[in-house]
């Protein structure tokens, strides 16, 4: 499997640079028959497009998601369904001046002392800009697993550098710019983020996200565990440094007479594994955190070096997010939907369809 | 790629269960003329190995490592390498009882819904005595990565419930049976296992890996970076909840001005980013940290149903670790080499092999 | 890996229908620093063309390769590149008749066993359509072998029906639509084709493809062997039936003091072998052979069903081959090169860049 | 994939040399719930062992397959089914005195410049002795395909050297040495084998191999056809030079008139396909045939170098075989159920299992 395809048998392959013609993706190994559409991708990217509030990213990109394969008379055919997604808002000259220079922590460096070669436009193939191909990618993904299934994933953002919310509720999550679960903190949040922006500096974030629905039996022990795959999913979005499923490093300071769920044919009288047990799904709700580092592009200057060795200090002038916490809240939820998309195909590859095996506890 | 297999390049495939016959590897894409020999492993199984102290399981395993092939004269052949540990300590009777009961915690009831059959002995695939045979694979990794690029990779124990080390000295890991990095807390923490172990019940912890020598270079954006990598190989490491890079949750609260690694000719000035920045390593030690449950296998009785869908208490009078975070050491070193073996290979595949890429920061 | 995709570390995923609206390919793992430009993929894309002379389908396709990713100031870059196709001749009515019914000898009736839905515009994704993808990918594989390493894949008309070349000469081939190696010939299959074309009729063909200046050592056994590699390759292009390696079926009349390939420092006597043994390349010219059988787009009636299950006679009044080995050709040479330059990138993994094991046969 | 491992559901990894300790498998994606017992291997073991008739090669090896792993009580329990056989017969006394030689037509060479060292006992991994463990692999494979699809491989030999079987006859040909069809020639092929041996001389083989009951929809376009991967499949088994499916190389010959199958509801006409159209399998037989060298192993003296770089005469004295496409049969028929199985897996994937897509051709 090449580096830049994700997943074993519903398979994505996203190419293209932030400010280069093109971004897109091609999905091998989609079933036949379901029914998609061009304008369903619409919901999903307009919640992780930048542009959104004045909270995030003021690029204002179209984001019109063309259907080149894969897809005949609204159903997809079994094909390769290729999405492209054409860069119209290319402002490379935003990028000249750093061209030559390392940013520090970002991937400039990394990428030069790689590949000997770099594409310094907007981050070139390291930007964020590339998770919008998972997000549209992962739309297809969560039809299908909602209408064959029942699976729903959806996610929050559980915390902004000291802030957490005060309540939790679902229902509120989409109602605001920063998916905050508690409607009464959300003048607040735009306050602290006001002056966070005016400050010139970044903050980091936590998200959650919760997969329902999941049914007992997805994951494949030992190196393609449901929650190794969710982990590598995860921290491969950019600026994730952490990854937790279910009470994830609470668990360090636990007793086993406390953290193991007990059952009973009721159900589990708790969920401190996230849904996860051996690599495989319990059947109880799927849940996964992770930590987001403030973005390194500010504008307090900084020391770093160039590409001539020289010292120089260097500002990021660019339209970027102070918090990317915020809008990889749908990123996330992509990721966890591509790993169980692809988890319900292999599943069904060894073990036949999801099946009734008695006892199962609900 | 199977699902018992690790790695794209430098493959290793397990098999095995905890009290079958035997536990195995193939290790598929290893260079030639590795010098290797069968005593070589000895080290790295007996630091992994149950039954090193009072404080972790009192199975006593020879763990005779038989190399069946993929070495000629001393000297590895580029042809699969087959390790081969026959289990003499077999004593099934001990999980006779629970055969048909599934116990909370363990991978017993997802197995079961997976597969519609398990093999109820000593846990079967699920245990952690597959691990053995990573650390037998990982030993020719962490020698390769040695002697090719001066790669040396360690672990130690961050943390025991609500028990942080005092003091850092790597000098005293391998000096104790915890793999704790503070030789006056030694005692301290043998009383609390010895109380812990009275108590019937099992605490979590957190075990630390760095990787010293990493070039920059390694990892492949963006579903083959080199977290996104670690992060699947630590999680799929029995018990672990929660695995970090660099500052890992801890940049949840940072600033943007805070978090970055500013960069000169004589070094970066900080390591917040744990060595990878865009999924490819910086020069930098590499810096992972992974949360292990606490074990549910405890002598506290917990409610939970069997097979026949009816309630029953179960206590696991097995031998086991009440902490199995500690043992968790040498495995997490194994599975972070590796994911850098496999990454060594895979650079040289694209990019050859590691030049000098200038500027280089020390 | 997906389906879709080929290679293991060079590894180009095609997608796209035959009258949909692009065809494109994403190519992952191309060594970074490698010229190429947009001009480049004329001169492949046009011996492989439909339209070159009136031997072969009359379509016109504009086929400009646009680059979307993965080069920068005229460089691969390391990420990956993705070229697209936008297909301008659409005549989709020419099939419509046909869409209902299951032409014989085409993939009209598999396709509709295992997805229950098929795109029949055109063939949909079963068209020789996308292959063109193959030999804009190879462009690039072609390129970087002969740099790096000298290695020249070129390919010829071995056999049209029964007739098969007086003489040979490599410098013809390219001189005359046919890629025939006998410049005598030339007008003879002139008259054979335009009768052939007449009667409504098709006929097989058989191509060579020879590769030379790969080095001894490429090649991964047992199931990664360049041998059956490129039997993969070559049995996965349109219409192909069979596949030799060096002598081929002639080796079943063969002895073995005859078969044999002798050594001396002078180099081998012969190359019965077609430079390849145990699955590695042994440094002679690798040589490969392929049947293609007659296409079944013909314009003489043939009995089938349709989806109702009537029997119903069809005739394809398309733009079609009489003789679809012709432009088989660079197909054959795209995928060789494919297959090459994936081992040359998986040998420089394991066992490091092509050295000079001594003795070394010229 | 590692190079060592075949198939992407249901992959078999083997390892070991001809004459090192053992050689073995693990395979993995197995379903669950398929009885096997050790002495099921015995069959198919046997149709390939050496030593079977004076007619093959005179080593005698126990060959008792002892499973280590993935099946409890008589059943295959999801995880990895290790199968290992001690080599018993190590004569590596034999080969001493060509340690250093490389043979004409064996591997020997090419191994030497892969990886610069090879293990030179009995052809090291380059043995055919590997070849065992495909039909262990297999055995299971054919298991569950019988089972759950009706699905049934078999083979024959269809011509040594010259001779061509003069009527066919399926129930014959496991009831002679030959898999010979023609009863009435076993005698003549007994003699003809005679003076072949006593010439010292070699020859060449042709085996098919029929897969009855395959139903319509198996095989994954593009680079997953189920004929390219046949061709893979086949043209990994040492000595193959050749594979064709269906008419194979006679298609050149042919007019599309001709080749074309045509279809009703009472079924297809003819099957000059082989029973794959666009890479799908049509519900007729599968039929595959292939190309086996005379072995290199021949009393006959051949000239070559050693590692000195020396000219040097070489005798192969070993206990070999004047025809090896006898015993490929079997392997052959292991290596096209091993690429069924897999598909069938990788069709239940992504369409779900076998439906009943109507109108289906009988």
């Amino acid at each position: 499997m090449s580096s830049n395809s994700f997943g074993k048998l519903f398979t994505v392959t996203t190419f293209g640079e932030s400010h280069g013609p093109a971004i897109g993706c091609v999905i091998d190994g989609c079933p036949p028959g379901l029914p998609i559409a061009q304008e369903e991708f619409r919901a999903d990217l307009d919640r992780r497009a930048t542009g959104k509030s004045r909270h995030t990213s003021q690029r204002r990109e179209a984001d019109e998601v063309e259907i080149l394969s894969g897809v005949y008379e609204g159903k997809t055919t079994g094909t390769p369904i290729a999405l492209l997604i054409r860069n119209t808002d290319q402002r490379s000259k935003d990028y000249g001046d750093i061209a030559q220079t390392f940013r520090p922590g970002h991937a400039d460096y990394t990428y030069w002392q790689k590949y000997g070669i770099r594409d310094p436009r907007g981050g070139g193939r390291s930007s964020a800009r590339e998770t919008t191909m998972r997000v549209a990618a992962a739309v297809i993904a969560k039809k299908w697993l909602a209408e064959r299934y029942g699976v729903h994933v959806r996610g929050y953002l559980a915390q902004i550098g000291e802030v957490t919310p005060g309540s939790f509720d679902w229902s509120v999550v989409e109602q605001n710019p920063f998916f905050w679960p508690d409607a009464h903190e959300v003048s607040t949040l735009e306050s602290y983020m006001d002056a966070l922006r005016k400050s010139g500096d970044s903050v980091g974030a936590r998200v959650n996200v919760v997969a329902d629905g999941v049914p007992p039996g997805w994951g494949e022990p030992i190196y393609g565990k449901l929650d190794g795959d969710l982990a590598s999913a995860l921290m491969s979005i950019n600026a994730v440094k952490g990854v937790e499923i279910g009470d994830g490093f609470g668990v360090v300071g636990q007793h086993g007479s406390q953290h193991r769920d007990e059952m009973s044919m009721d159900g589990f009288a708790s969920n401190h594994a996230g849904g996860i047990l051996g690599g495989i799904s319990t059947g109880q709700a799927v849940v996964a955190s992770i930590a987001l580092k403030p973005t390194s592009s500010i504008l307090i200057p900084g020391h770093t070096v160039n590409q001539a060795g020289e010292p120089v200090d260097v500002v990021t002038k660019g339209r970027h997010d102070p918090c990317v916490g915020i809008r990889a809240t749908p990123i996330a939820e992509a990721m966890v939907a591509l790993v169980l998309m692809d988890h319900a195909l292999r599943h069904r590859a060894q073990c036949g369809d999801v099946g009734e095996v008695a006892p199962r506890i609900p």
